[in-house]
């Protein structure tokens, strides 16, 4: 078989949102770049995960012109619900930050990307096989894999971007001992589902029940996203669709004029409510970035918009230092991201540890929780705090 | 020995500042009280404990006319240092929520509230023994003790306030199953000592260093309080002065510009970082208040705080229910307390974990732990919510 080699300036490893807005922003600053996606670009495109953009997120893809789609299609949503003491707490985003959320999929990001990337002819190759990394320790790294045709590629680059996942092939290419990494697993884990059925309620509503947090949140005015706190090691066979449905009656029907709409459930899948960090989160000529460098419990929206946070300091980074011949940001794109890394990751914790019962905790620690959550509620400030690391913290 | 009888609307036990702050409070509003206290007046006026008052407690003093003293001697604090990465980073107190803190030691307050009581007459009975209380279920409970000259006195009330402390006989006195009972206990200590030496800064610092935490606080402009985080477990033999001051010199010492000034250390004890809340805080005619019915851990300057804004409550209570035939606001009095007892806990409990080692923690939780404190001082939002709660939420 012959390999057939390539130069490009940065390679990207991942059509996540991550990979693919890095290559879009790095295209407008005229940093050339080819991404890599071992899944199809169906795949990518229908692929339902994180559903939240921050303000940050929405910011940025208006000032790159891929606002349009969100704008007319996206669910503004000003605020959102704490449900507890059988009453909603009202947690008024906009009137405590002038920010706000938009409910769109990061599969509807990933299409929107996609779609600018063909029109201005900017590559992405789905379905290769066999990806490795090789020299990230010199100047000239590369990437080797095996296209969706068949053939054999060398790509050669001046930079790598791990943007390929919690699982990927990047992170896993590092010399052991390079990174020091944390992590941290909840006792519990998320069954999700998703219903064919319109949101009962116009906000996200999160849920703390004595049996467990449950979360109501949407996709689009007909598809419902619901998630319910499940114990560690349970298995979707344990739960039919009846039990899903009961089981979320009892934790959300708790209001007054609250009334769960059913409808026949698309998808189900469990989630765990797993932490990690990675440091640094570059090597050589390796950046790490997106779920690649951290994972962030689902609790607080914050995974897809920690991506696109990194992402666009990277840009900045990868074009000072191949363009203008400026190594410090990407010196520093380590250290720089990694303080907003765990901000999201701080915030996530205290947001799941507050909302979820721990079946591991003590009556005393379950009381904190429980007043932790009124405080956030009651005082303006710890819900004026609250609100601004709920939707983002603005990039530096 | 004959038993003298005498009657009185309230018998208050204990004449620490709830204690003596409840009987003056009822005064003010006409109704009778009996302070009972087993230690002598010099006791309580020498006995060095919390020392910070928040503004709410600043405002009640002022607004009852005891506070030219605390006018004149009390420090005034705008702010306050966290001391981390080997920087002060200052939590402005006063720009963030046009309030302050005062230090003025709970003993001066005590001063001032006794000179207050021997004005107007108001009965303190110090160094009563054998207390009991009796018939706490019924409308006409009473009290027994051994008065100073030894006569046994039986003291016939319509309520009875146990402000007698965490140790008190009050508490004791309930029958079992009444009380639901929630602690904890951090897995360290405070060392605290009192040094003969202005203090090195003008304000307090509190300093998380990876030895542990250290405070450095003051009780005038000539003594300075100084805390360190030991072991549990581990005893006040094994710290000589210049044990305490090496440490303390290795946890403050880090930051330019900053030398801790020594002096003869007058006083060195060990405080546990113990968390206590007993529910429900009244039963009967018997009503706890302060530490008798919680204790908080002494990051937060609230302990004191805690107690003179049960007072205040159970003072307007006890006037409905005993001038006014309105029994509402004594029986929603434990409940109108607890929401503001378990919100401090939760925020002494949280500023606790963030500034201590935990000697159990891992390094993910460490990493959290620093991510707060960073947080803290970089978030305007979190800055101001943390400061609001550090001043003391208002009366309500």
């Amino acid at each position: 078989m012959t390999t057939h080699t390539r130069d490009v300036e940065v390679g990207i490893v991942g059509a996540g949102p991550a990979g693919l807005m890095l290559s879009y922003l790095l295209h407008l600053q005229g940093v050339e770049a080819v991404v890599l996606e071992k899944h199809s670009r169906h795949h990518v495109e229908q692929r339902v995960r994180a559903g939240v953009c921050g303000q940050p997120t929405v910011d940025l893809l208006r000032d790159i012109g891929l606002g349009a789609r969100l704008e007319l299609e996206g669910l503004p949503h000003h605020g959102f619900s704490l449900r507890f003491d059988r009453r909603d707490h009202r947690v008024p985003l906009t009137e405590l930050t002038g920010k706000r959320i938009t409910v769109y999929g990061q599969q509807e990001i990933a299409k929107d990307l996609i779609r600018a990337h063909a029109e201005k002819n900017l590559p992405i190759e789905f379905e290769v096989s066999d990806v490795a990394l090789h020299d990230l320790d010199t100047e000239r790294p590369c990437v080797t894999y095996v296209d969706a045709t068949g053939n054999a590629v060398r790509l050669r680059c001046a930079a790598v971007a791990g943007c390929d996942g919690f699982d990927g092939v990047s992170r896993h290419s590092l010399p052991s001992g390079v990174l020091t990494v944390y992590e941290h697993e909840f006792p519990y884990a998320w069954l999700g589902v998703l219903a064919h059925t319109p949101p009962s309620h116009g906000e996200l509503i999160y849920a703390a029940h004595e049996r467990g947090f449950a979360l109501h949140s949407m996709r689009s005015p007909e598809l419902t996203r619901l998630y319910l706190q499940i114990d560690l090691g349970d298995r979707l066979e344990h739960w039919p669709d009846e039990r899903v449905w009961e089981e979320l009656q009892r934790r959300l029907d708790t209001v007054d004029g609250f009334r769960l709409r059913e409808g026949p459930l698309l998808d189900k899948s469990i989630t765990s409510m797993f932490c990690f960090v990675a440091e640094p989160m570059c090597h050589g000529r390796l950046f790490l970035a997106g779920d690649a460098a951290h994972i962030v419990p689902p609790t607080g929206p914050k995974g897809m918009n920690l991506a696109v946070a990194d992402v666009r300091r990277l840009a900045y980074a990868l074009h000072r230092l191949l363009r203008r011949c400026d190594p410090e940001p990407a010196r520093t794109y380590s250290e720089s991201c990694l303080r907003r890394v765990w901000c999201a990751q701080q915030f996530s914790c205290q947001m799941t540890a507050m909302l979820h019962r721990d079946p591991d905790a003590d009556d005393f620690a379950r009381r904190l929780a429980l007043a932790q959550l009124r405080h956030t509620v009651s005082s303006r400030p710890a819900a004026a705090s609250f609100a601004e690391d709920y939707v983002g913290l603005p990039f530096e």
